[in-house]
């Protein structure tokens, strides 16, 4: 173990080869691009059962959707919370996608690992280590995203939490980090892709949607990542992101990402990639 | 309420003065500095009590010392525990002085809220909403400190979380932020004190020891803190810093802390500020 | 004009349509890619002959090679000077290659602007506006590297210092942002390339080289820019780059280059565009 | 000469003692603080008589007043340009003050070294090599702004490029740095004071106005500059900064300038320094 670094059981020198992160039929890390789509938050029952067909018709696999909100002012709209629950879950039954959510509670913690497909960290929880020990001890897949300034080796050294604990089925994600640059939210940070494909075996996907802000630069920053070799995408996708509660300027309308998924198939097949259901496009 | 801040209760809007923390005869946010001091980490009866000895001898108000320490690495020492929470009291009973720890879970919440006055949220934590809305449900002051890149707004944001639930007794710790400067751990962010006194009521210190990582550098910078407004400083004390089990390299010898003492007294007097036992000094 | 931007000739409100800049049958803005290769700095006959020659076989178009290096320490190796200039001139004339090199000095305008094919603006000069402004009275592409931390705005307001003298012909070049991230010698910004095709007609390229700072990393970025868009690239090549004089541990090996050629064909042709002499590949 | 820094003649190693300039009666870098003061631009004959006396009352030693300005967008006002030379002279000889003024182009040098006490470098050129010798050529002091995202050792190794030429009359100014906080315009990197005195000779002073960008935070990061050992300040000062062509925000009125003076009395007398003419005010 080298001992300037904060990890070692997500490092290349504990595991040589790629990990690959099994969601069902889908495999993370393998030679497909994982796609996770859906709205900010569950909002509705009519609007996640039209998110997930939206999702669904165009060839993502997972379904996303906040029930438990992380929002900077307690003023704003928090999530359905454990009402959500159920919506999510019948939506995504409904077009055999699998689920992913996150969880900023260890009160929830029993009862989304037990209905959702795979369990997100939050950025502003990244270094939450209470939070990252239990889902250690599940045997879950999580989806741990990058806080918003920590280095790579910070980030490794928080899926190393989770790794101690005996749970090895994690997918990092990049975000974006907070540079002087004013347009994006955050500035996509396609560097980390790389480096982490460097120095851990786990598998890396990008959320464009939250650096973006804005729908029109989720498509070029998706690209980039899946060029850069990213092994999946999150991407926020709403039926009517005018009108939604969370997050409607950077949420792409459907036919938009039917567009996108064309387009990240012919990235991915460029660099050697393929696009789970890409036939069924 | 402007609609484009993320907080209210906190702000110069909802109440014009400044607000006064109070901690039995000590205030935090009036006329005199408060100052605060120990070791990282209580590491063993003879450590914490030759602590608690040094930092009274120098003049300060509260003891510090971390029970369960968030550390990046999970590798890396976390703490005493329960079992240091006993230490630590005893040590400041015996010379009078007021405790501060960190709380990061909320299973510790009850026993800490109890023994312990001031209780602190650190910088990995700053968003951990849950842990904030509990503690806002506690009559007890809080320490909140600045996450390592978020901006005065998120800040302020986040003391708003707890002061929505009923607690305003919240004392803010500026602690530095990430930038590409490379000497320091951190930046410390000197204008966020006078940009937080004029966009907030609350009380302000800054902790110069985990930004400057080097001992020698923490001088120049409480004093500058001091100069700009702070209501406070948080100062690591260690009374073998070389043999501290961590920030060693940035915690003050004793003697060092009487010598910052009485600079931080020279310097309070010139901006119209006092120091809380200066008389004793 | 919108008073809240510092430029408009370089803007779409002022042009609409994207800008092509003309060298020779080269253009830069349309649908072929750009590919500037060569080594950092001119250093010898030999070294600028062969790596023309490698630069030629991979299919670029310009050759670079650095001959008034500025340097960080005035103790580092500073480039040959007018001496370099007949060497980098005769390596591109033998393989039909056009040539690009920076110029820091307004002394030596006069002589580079009758030589050369593309004057350089590098990062450091690209607020040093008697430079920008007498570049703006030639009639002669200009190559300008975006300032380590300016904002796209400042960028495109440097450009707008050229074209307000009557040169129209600027290339921009995104090289990366000085951020928090340690491994890196410089973020890649990819986000500015959508974004400064959203505000500017003017063609951007990345230089993926100097903000990697190692060469395993210049593959993936390079093709994450063209992926996200990018006209061109401009990519560090040397015959032997464990000798190089400068930049040597970015500096890709000539074989490497082909190899990377091949990919950017692929991911512009997945993107639409193409690249010049891809069927002589 | 330690290999991994780009500097030797500005470092301690090779110079323990701090070094002092000279300008005439005023020393830089001694036990008294030098304070520079004035309007960003020489607007009017009116303007800068006003302002010198302004400077003069509340006891600064040197006059700024730019002529050539270096502005983001080539539309802003450029300054005066030679035309406000005289003025400049006239007011500053008027009340006995030195005088100080940025030199962007290599043509102007000679008019003003031979007619300005200080000659500035902006933070725009602080890598402009050409210009950085030229100076170095020269027996004259000069003000080294550092680049808004300079680190310290490449501030030190720019004024190496000075002092390599044989002038070693160089006063360092800190101006603020740019990073993701957004209400100064910079942020006032205090923690680069104790570092360039650990690793440099020099003699270091603070812009507060630059980086602050309002006239109200003036003060408290004057104030913090002092008391963490700046050797001197640079102050924007208007007689109606409401009518100023440029930086109007940041410019003290002259009460407030000599309020601000008086404040930097006591902390500098807090941390056992002075003021030039004190026993004046």
């Amino acid at each position: 173990m080298n001992s300037n670094r904060p990890f070692y059981l997500c490092s290349r020198e504990f595991k040589a080869n790629p990990s690959v992160v099994y969601l069902d039929e889908v495999q993370v890390g393998s030679k497909e691009i994982l796609v996770i789509a859906g709205p900010c938050a569950v909002e509705s029952e009519e609007q996640i059962f039209q998110a997930a067909l939206a999702v669904k018709e165009a060839g993502a696999q997972v379904l996303r959707g906040g029930l438990f909100k992380p929002r900077t002012s307690p003023y704003s709209f928090q999530g359905l919370g454990a009402e959500g629950l159920q919506l999510l879950i019948e939506a995504a039954k409904e077009h055999g996608l699998l689920t992913v959510t996150e969880v900023m509670d260890l009160d929830h913690l029993d009862i989304l690992a037990e209905r959702i497909d795979i369990l997100q960290v939050g950025s502003r929880n990244m270094q939450n280590y209470p939070l990252l020990r239990a889902l250690g001890k599940l045997k879950k897949p999580v989806l741990l995203k990058r806080g918003l300034s920590a280095t790579v080796e910070e980030f490794l050294a928080a899926a190393e939490y989770i790794m101690v604990e005996g749970n090895d089925q994690v997918i990092l994600c990049e975000r974006g980090i907070r540079t002087f640059q004013n347009h994006f939210r955050f500035t996509p940070d396609i560097s980390s892709i790389p480096l982490i494909h460097h120095l851990s075996h786990l598998p890396i996907i990008l959320d464009p949607s939250h650096c973006c802000g804005k729908r029109e630069w989720v498509a070029p920053i998706a690209l980039a990542a899946i060029a850069a070799g990213a092994d999946g995408l999150m991407i926020e996708v709403h039926p009517e992101p005018e009108n939604a509660l969370s997050d409607g300027p950077q949420s792409l309308y459907p036919q938009q990402f039917i567009t996108l998924m064309e387009q990240v198939k012919n990235v991915a097949s460029a660099v050697g990639r393929g696009l789970y259901g890409a036939s069924a496009i």
